[in-house]
């Protein structure tokens, strides 16, 4: 099973269960060494940045996790959108 | 199972297979609504824009997946990021 197939199962059971507007952001960084620096939390502010281009959204809306495994950084960003503004793209 | 440990999983086996850098970006974007537009093309861009400024990828370093099921757009990013490069963050 890949890992789109994890997201669709997981979204799937979500979707049925809670009518809103969501959306989740998952990123791993995979290293071959641990020396470097682990650019993710300035990424998280990165990602916030973008999202807010589309969606008003306030800091009490986005869940934040960091974690870290061996050699793989994770970064999961979980925010509740604001369910009567429509993102401004064609 | 939360989200966050299926990605821990895979990511375990994937490090004891390969030794490389390696960023992956999930984006599930789920909808109360079918009729708004669907902004994860968009924000494909900007994250490829962001990506960037960390690290000098070219196009044939990342596979890019859309999907849709049902209330959910699906936006899969699979990066093979340069190994000598450090991002450039404190």
């Amino acid at each position: 099973m890949s890992l789109l197939d994890l997201f669709r199962s997981r979204n799937k059971t979500n979707t049925a269960a809670i009518a809103k507007e969501r959306l989740q952001i998952l990123v791993s960084h995979e290293r071959s060494t641990r020396s470097g620096p682990d650019f993710l939390p300035e990424l998280k502010q990165e990602l916030l940045a973008v999202i807010r281009k589309y969606y008003p959204i306030e800091l009490d809306q986005v869940k934040v996790q960091l974690g870290k495994q061996d050699d793989c950084s994770l970064l999961e960003l979980d925010i509740v959108l604001p369910v009567n503004v429509k993102a401004d793209v064609a």
